[in-house]
């Protein structure tokens, strides 16, 4: 997720063919929203000092204010540029700093220097904010509408993009204090307890010849693009996300020691960096606790597992005697048996008091729930690593111009994971949704839905 | 390739079920096969110095004694122990030297340090040989018809995992042989010239819902299983495999300076080993040459590309406006328009003067080979790269056992490649046949065919 | 510098007998200078903002607020705890988080993740000295006459530890500060121009049984003693240090290409880092420029060649047909032809406009400090390398106790700097003062100081 | 030793003043040294199979057949280049890939790499060796006097030269046979066993101001000049080598897991590299065995404990109480102290049953070799870690030509050992001969004797 191919329009005066008609088209609509996506971004920063939003604690990670400042030159390039009569950029120097990827755009500092970015200090970064804010609430009010028209799937594409760096805020941060000794929590409000997780159920799908892939309705991504045919045997997956207590029974089986139930580069990894549970797990005189962003506390066995890669993921189905589902047998299941009722939105709002950033129990506490409701916790809890390597899809074509020559080159090596996350912003999570990580990575907020054949006689246990 | 799943019997009394009819099931036919397997093997080893069979020039290299060692353990460990009366070890630590993966089935010794391992040496591995030889000879003697039907699998395994080391001795040696500054060849024969590749054709392929996989019929291993229903949009292969000439101007025309045709992981690759050229190009005074088993030669612009990388095919193609194959695809493509006549087998014979152990140019020269005659260069010049990733099919299920333990595992980070190179023995390569390797590597005999959707509207050439 | 032994004492009840006189004994005496050095170190941060505190920008490196509050740990473990009534430690964490390298004293957190700590932020680090510098000035006023005789080496060490770190701090600074592409300056006051540096005229000494270390007169290191006898043979300095201009010609005469003129070590470095001039200089449009605490300037050629390594020095010594004197020279030589006047503190003051925190040109423009003064530049614009190895003198022997196990730990693998620099503070330079660094360091303020053997017919050139 | 300074003659017709007098200068000497020198070389490798002569099983080591081309190659380059008439290479290749260092005569072929070159064989290298050597003696039997003055000293360095290498090859072939997991032996005769080592016993020696380095009587390399006046402290040595047993007591005393015993930078060693006892002991069911050039034996305490490394050796006498001796405290010791007796020559003979290539223990059981014999163990056992670093002698400056350029070049992070090894050549050790390896280097034959001030009051023992 930290590296995302996007539809992104280009900055040149010739208009790029919108690639998905865009919902809000009156620039009134456009500046509600505008406002929406940007002033969350500055409230899920608010509690994190200047010192907080300088640190890189890895080379995956991003500092916060990079992630608040490079969303910034998002909309100052490929909005402002271009649009705003005698542009100029807000600081010349900011274009060199704050681009993540777009070689096309210009050269582009190295991702794993941005922690010794010192200046400018995150009191800067939010004057940078303010004055592309004003400056493209400008635009958007005196901008004719055949413009608007061609300049709003941009926009759009701004919102989605800014949604997803604040989930990479809240990864990155989580990351970022739990190398701190002193273990402090983003958000000081207790993780919900109490809540027992159902027994997992099976939801059975017949499978065949289905369709995969965005239908066009609202926005997407292109790399959930085209929508095409797949066949599918029949299978079925778990109807919810494995817990911690079926995590903890796998270590106690020697599910790290074991290099049967492992990837040959799975086990590799294992060794190389001594893994012996989930990411942000410790051990403290025989008691397991989990760094969250609501602090340190003791694993509860009911909540789902989260922060294992996909080796780990791998190793646990084999140890169930199961297997991940394909990113086809998610979507196609999805589409049948996810609640109606879309996902409550969780990481929208403030980080205040009462909120969780944090996955939450299968409990089955209220109607649609629980068990028998179908697949639950598909897009609020965990992502769900898939079986399936990220590819594109049959007849994926890349678009032209800056965006273009990037919209396949993550398509190596990575692993394809669906849902969402109690992290994810609510209006961004779909079930098309393709998020992607290599098969190691540990910092999202990832998690394990089961899948298998339908019939006892091809299952191991 | 240098790491196989191996559907392999399990060494202990009680036997494995057979997952493949044997067609070779007459003890005789099977000791007529054995000796000829093995005695393939020492002639390809014949031209090599006891100091030649010793190094290993990187980790993925084994040396050849290594190879020699390892396809005769496989025979006393999986063939002889348990069926030969009174059996004993021709020497304890050779299990454990040339044991390669089987971790089920003892300690192994570390891949990367084969090359420090100077005895025993070529000779007394030789010995081995023989002594193994012996033995297996004697028990297909002498065990009764049960047993015999019991056992031929393994046996006929055994017969496909030498002639993979058969391959890969090839690979290596070339490897071992390219480090050494003096650049010795193994094979003192010119490489075949004057022939001119014929221009690419491109072949029309109409999908739907096909099979892929293999249909039972001979031997396979367990990944071209099971047979499985896929669904294809229409599509195209070209004729023949991407020549040098091709690649030639690939490169003059920036292909391993321009980001924008590579892959991110690719570029990445490109600028720390620096690549510029297939792997055993090296330009001197302005002319590129090649060093090839026949030793140095200028490259010829009607050979085939090959020693290329995944992502160096991946990036040629798109810098070509088309793409890679899927392995279904592939497949697909070739059960319908392959040649009617299996492969002509180079590399069985003993490498002898008149022999080519490289890639020939598609000259058309004789009826059914030319162009129009369907796919040509399938299973004889080079591993064709596809863009599908080396994952498990769909229903793909470990055997039990100390096999069964590492059928899938390395799936995962690999790419799968298909067809046969000029270095796979006749009687090894089949359709079905799934190689892999990771997407970086480039020391197999690896090249590149082009696909396309299969209408012009939709290439950018 | 960055890691130093000091004759610490220890935290235990048990007095460590003094190992040097203290000058300051008194309680009043004491608390002024006390207050002096604490002062110090917040004038030097205070231009930093909390993100610019915070970086660590390479494992040498340590954050600014690190080093206040690493200082600040050392007063309270070394002076508060055991003296103050009822001590209890200011926050627990912070005795792990800012001990740097006593592990008798506990566990220490690991060197290269300092900058992952973001909290406690710059602000609370203040607090935290505040809180201290509070609590030994009472613990000042009340001690008794016999415990405060006994403490005072300890606080007075605590004096020049701080001393130590406040040179760090302002290297440290300037290495984070040169990692941002916007090459920010910590101290907007130019760098001084227009002096000329005389041409280098040398200083001849006549050796024999001398001695060396620290006399007892006034604080010292422990590796500063026991002063003992060598033997020199007759040699000769140079009045100056080596210039820019000259290090240009250095450059020019394919210094950084010649593998003759470089330890062996050191021409690996050169490769494997492309080195191509000292550590800050960059090359723009075929000027160069040197990014210094005062920003980035033209490279002036009278001032003095500064951040070079141990092994660029002893390859321009090498060059210039000389060679790199040893500590035992350049201390007798200092101690006979140093200028009478102690060195002019430019680094106590704060860092205001009017400050230099840089080499100035050895211009001779004041009586006593030009040509024909004896040894110019000794204690006040570069540290100098030396050809000696850093090992403890003959009779040196650690002290007991928590430091007493440190004393002699960097006796490997370093070489001798001697003198002081323009970042040193003036009361904190002195001529038996043993700095030290790996040959290949070059973030400290070094520089060269050449010698020679007194006859023409010993020398190359 | 590995990489050695040598004062070698150039290869331009231009005779090089001769540093030092050659002992043996008539044609007949040298021709019969030479034929002792080269024939030695050859017995040594004569127990080795062309395989075992390929192996490089780390970058420190080299092949047995590099080493044996490698002497060879400085005959033909220094010898016979310039002085043979008609002089031709034996093959133009070998000058590339046998020379080992002296850039300034041509590029030479990465260090690393040697054990990936398979040809030329062991056997051709025969063929090489006994080419160059018929050509050399004809030289010597054709030269005028006046030529072969001018290049005896040449031949001379040839002889010491090929004698490092004989140490070498035994070294390098020790640690290459020692990473195949059947541990074979170099040689098939069984350590001497039932000698019980004497106590320790202390040698006084007073001091002063003393000489130290080559006094010119016969041949030394440069790094052993110029002789020099050095003052010393009194002091005492241990006369004998630290012993199997007390490393033994060192072990069981937590040595290894002591960070207080340790230098930071060995310290650092010990943690990376899990060092817990010297480097070739293997502990087996609780008992530690030793591999040794005859095999692989349990540990006998009464023998030298051998391949610690310089930062092993320092902790065991930080552990005891003492230090290591300066090589001038060394060398001045053993010039009054040390047996009237040269040393037995062991390895000069062929590795025929009956030698030993391990270091005996200080037995005393002769007249002359027991305790009160003074210096016992000088030159016959184990290399020596001083605590000196390998520098330069005052007033060394290296010679003109391709030799001088590198003659200083390894004077940086090396530690110097004194004495001589088991595996030494006899008439290769002299007391002045001035050894060096990295402080972390492990497999040369080196050993301890500890020193110590005079006085019991000096010593925390």
């Amino acid at each position: 997720m930290s590296v995302r191919p996007l539809p992104a329009p280009s900055p040149s005066p010739a208009p790029a063919p919108a690639p998905q008609p865009a919902r809000d088209r009156t620039a009134t609509q456009l500046s509600t929203r505008f406002a929406e996506v940007r002033a969350h971004t500055e409230r899920l920063a608010a509690p994190l000092s200047g010192e907080d939003q300088t640190v890189q604690s890895m080379p995956d990670v991003s500092p916060t204010k990079w992630h608040r400042a490079h969303v910034t030159w998002f909309f100052e390039t490929f909005v402002l540029a271009g649009n705003e009569p005698g542009f100029e950029p807000y600081e010349d120097t900011y274009w060199f700093l704050f681009n993540s990827y777009y070689e096309g755009v210009g050269p582009r500092y190295a991702r794993a220097e941005r922690g010794n970015i010192s200046r400018p200090g995150a009191h800067e970064v939010g004057r940078y904010r303010a004055n592309v804010d004003e400056r493209v609430r400008t635009v958007l009010e005196q901008l004719d509408d055949g413009t608007l028209d061609r300049l709003a799937p941009t926009i759009e594409l701004g919102f989605h993009h800014e949604q997803q760096h604040q989930e990479l805020l809240l990864m990155d941060i989580k990351h970022v204090l739990s190398r701190n000794p002193l273990r402090p929590a983003y958000l000081h409000a207790p993780l919900p307890s109490g809540a027992e997780a159902t027994p997992m159920c099976w939801v059975e799908v017949e499978g065949g010849v289905v369709e995969v892939g965005h239908d066009g309705d609202g926005f997407c991504f292109d790399n959930e693009l085209p929508r095409h045919r797949a066949y599918l045997e029949p299978y079925r997956l778990a109807d919810r996300l494995v817990t911690n207590g079926e995590w903890l029974a796998f270590m106690a089986d020697g599910g790290y020691r074991r290099h049967e139930l492992w990837l040959s580069d799975g086990w590799a990894r294992v060794q190389a960096e001594c893994w012996r549970a989930p990411l942000y797990w410790e051990e403290v005189d025989g008691t397991w606790f989990e760094h969250t962003l609501h602090g340190t506390w003791p694993v509860d066995p009911d909540l789902p597992a989260c922060h294992v890669s996909h080796f780990e993921a791998d190793a646990f189905a084999t140890w169930a005697g199961h297997r991940l589902p394909t990113e086809a047998e998610w979507e196609h299941a999805a589409s049948l048996h996810g609640p109606a009722a879309r996902r409550h939105d969780r990481a929208t709002g403030a980080p205040e008091a009462g909120m969780t950033l944090h996955p939450r129990a299968a409990a089955g506490t209220s109607a649609g729930t629980g068990a028998g409701a179908g697949l639950r916790q598909l897009l609020t809890d965990c992502w769900e690593w898939t079986s399936s390597a990220y590819l594109g899809y049959p007849g994926f074509h890349p678009p032209q111009g800056a965006i273009g020559e990037y919209n396949g080159k993550f398509m190596s090596g990575q692993m394809v994971l669906r849902g969402g996350s109690a992290l994810t912003p609510g209006t961004h999570a779909r079930l098309t949704y393709r998020n992607f990580f290599p098969p190691g990575a540990r910092w999202a907020l990832s998690g394990v839905r089961l899948a298998d054949g339908p019939a006892p006689a091809r299952t191991a246990s």
